[in-house]
């Protein structure tokens, strides 16, 4: 890495703390216009964004990517509303920062409690999808951070005409543009430099495939909130209602298979794999769905393929279905925790006693009753919108919202007091 | 590094997790029973630990280590007591697993709360204070997480001796030992190979010097919290109660002076300075205080020496103090934005809206308005005892209770909900 890259990425994350301080003072008014202001100039220079894109288009379609690719990448009419919209969302939402706990009396007289406060200069890792860069900058300033932003080449363009239109947002609403930044190089150097800042960058949220998180997790000297994969599992317990059963399957399965909460394993109850089975596999099959299931599941569901030991570690994103019979929840527990990436896993049940059992001890970010593993999101519990879902526990352990880009200090309050 | 040394660690990691499944589930009562259990094997073990203790201060005066070095090692009756005394006091906090926030009802009917866990596996890796052993098992233990122990190797057959008697006290309570281990080399390949787990090890707290901070930041994997320098500052505003902000400043830096939440930097304001210096120097020369001033100080308080931008830098742990004369609270807040760690900052002050904006604007793990900076502690603000003090702003920031070692999973009930 050379001197001069170093020193421009250092300068850059000082600029961000010098915003960053600014920005964590800003009244909730004043954040809350600047991404309004943020919506406006977003919509304001569609024109501009999709320009940018169809340069980002063009260069990936050059390059031959998948179809799955092109279309995480492309910003069509209606994605550019739903990012304005998400933009003036965030606005909406309760502002995190100045809450108080406690405080409470100590013997001594002193008043201790804890007050939220931002993070500070947070750093985005990102790949493909160019509206997280709106979505971000919006969050962490929301929040009173400072960003830094980091896409990946293929987005380079649109991310850039972003981040342009969200810098005239924050200066119209009179907050440092310096608040949202790009770095301006893809350069993995620029990356690595930035991931080494200990001092001056708080956190650094990398979201995007496996490979990329463990290029992060591997080379960063900065905290990092990581999210690997989501393998996650339903368990029908025996006397599961079997309708429901079937519907929380196909749900968690077919409704939207290349995301991280969706359903990879289900594991069944013996007693009950012989009614749930043949319905639920003939079922998933309509929609397309391949089975692969242990001995039991290949005599209950003629024409399923062999499940083998990878299978049981495998993050399909895609339409298949891995499936096991067990004995027992606690068979079902024990694959989870060997097997599982503690992202989400749900049961299906009857019995308010193994359903306690069930969210107590499977060690998950989200563990759910009677209800699709779709349900681990931001959005949907209740957070308003997330920035990623983290599987690591420290700091935050599920999806990420506001509070998450925040953390509390201690705060005092005495007459003079010294300490023996 | 040696596939094998790789393989062993690796291994023990494993049993930590076992371990960490077990523990993380047991009720409160045993937990308590086995930090009741450990404190009365600690007792039954004196001796050995007193033999094991002699071995390392032999060693220790061998390699010629300083007074102060010598002091952190050795452990009298009076430590051991202390030690025992600490590991019951623990058993005498809430228990925070489990405990419940939420739930809320989504508009869809699912109800959603967040349920409080353990982390899992902790690695704390420490220096030359022998009772960190027992300390961190106690908190660790509590908690419900399993714990890797890896001392310096001049602490490492007190620690040993120490984990022995702590293990015994696991068992006796019917909680597995391996709950508590001690890494059974002191190979700097041993520790490398276990920050390296970040699938098995869920945090890594470092206690002791900023070398040792810096070398586990820069070498893990897995998630590690900080906690760098302590350089405090004390600010005395104008028309601040003399008196009071003498006896806080004085406190502050004389009353244990090697620790990280003693005071290294005073900041007066310009109205104040003539009265409030030289009574001060003076009180403060009794104790044998070192004072190192900007020009301005150096006019009220002869004889001061001069202050250069290092002092300003300077985390002293010792008795000196370095002065500056300010023209504002800006100024002040300037100054810790620019030379502060983050630690502990303290403001003398009769002015409400003054405290309010010291409290706000400084971005330290803890705010004081009218209290000595040795205030910040765990037992001190209530959190009854602490496992280290974090400087970074993820996960924790100030001192780490029983709670810093646990996190929140999502717990979500439904009846059949599927997403749309």
């Amino acid at each position: 890495m050379t001197d001069d890259l170093r020193e421009r990425m250092r300068e850059l994350c000082h600029r961000a703390r010098g915003a960053a301080r600014v920005v964590g003072l800003a009244p909730t008014a004043t954040k809350n216009a600047a991404l309004e202001a943020m919506a406006g100039e977003l919509l304001a220079a569609r024109q501009a964004i999709s320009k940018a894109n169809e340069r980002d288009l063009r260069r990936a379609d050059e390059a031959g990517v998948t179809a799955a690719f092109r279309d995480r990448l492309q910003l069509d009419e209606g994605r550019l509303t739903a990012m304005e919209r998400a933009v003036r969302e965030v606005a909406d939402l309760p502002d995190p920062v100045g809450a108080m706990q406690g405080p409470e009396r100590r013997p001594n007289g002193l008043l201790v409690g804890r007050m939220r406060v931002p993070l500070g200069v947070i750093l985005i890792i990102y790949e493909a999808r160019p509206n997280v860069t709106a979505d971000s900058a919006a969050l962490c300033v929301k929040a009173g951070n400072a960003v830094i932003l980091r896409p990946g080449s293929e987005a380079f363009d649109s991310s850039a005409a972003i981040a342009t239109a969200v810098r005239r947002g924050l200066a119209r609403a009179g907050l440092p543009e310096d608040a949202v930044q790009l770095v301006p190089t893809t350069d993995r150097a620029a990356m690595l430099a930035l991931l080494a800042e200990d001092e001056l960058v708080d956190l650094a949220i990398p979201r995007g495939g496996e490979g990329l998180i463990r290029f992060v997790t591997e080379h960063a000297r900065v905290p990092v909130v990581r999210h690997y994969k989501g393998i996650c599992h339903l368990y029908v317990d025996d006397g599961a209602d079997l309708q429901q059963a079937i519907d929380i399957c196909y749900n968690a399965k077919v409704q939207r298979p290349g995301v991280c909460n969706a359903l990879e394993t289900l594991l069944v109850h013996r007693q009950i794999a012989g009614e749930l089975l043949p319905p639920l596999a003939a079922r998933l099959r309509e929609a397309g769905v391949e089975l692969r299931g242990d001995a039991t599941t290949r005599t209950l569901v003629p024409g399923a393929l062999s499940a083998t030991e990878d299978d049981w570690h495998a993050e399909y994103l895609a339409l298949i279905l891995a499936i096991r019979v067990v004995d027992s929840i606690d068979q079902a527990i024990d694959h989870i925790e060997r097997y599982g990436s503690r992202h989400t896993e749900a049961i299906a049940t009857r019995d308010p006693g193994r359903a306690e059992r069930f969210l107590r001890e499977v060690d998950s970010s989200c563990v759910l009753v009677n209800a699709s593993t779709r349900f681990n999101d931001g959005g949907e519990l209740g957070l308003g919108a997330e920035i990623g879902i983290s599987t690591s526990k420290i700091h935050a352990f599920g999806p990420m919202g506001l509070e998450a880009l925040t953390t509390q200090k201690f705060v005092v309050r005495g007459e003079g007091q010294t300490r023996r």
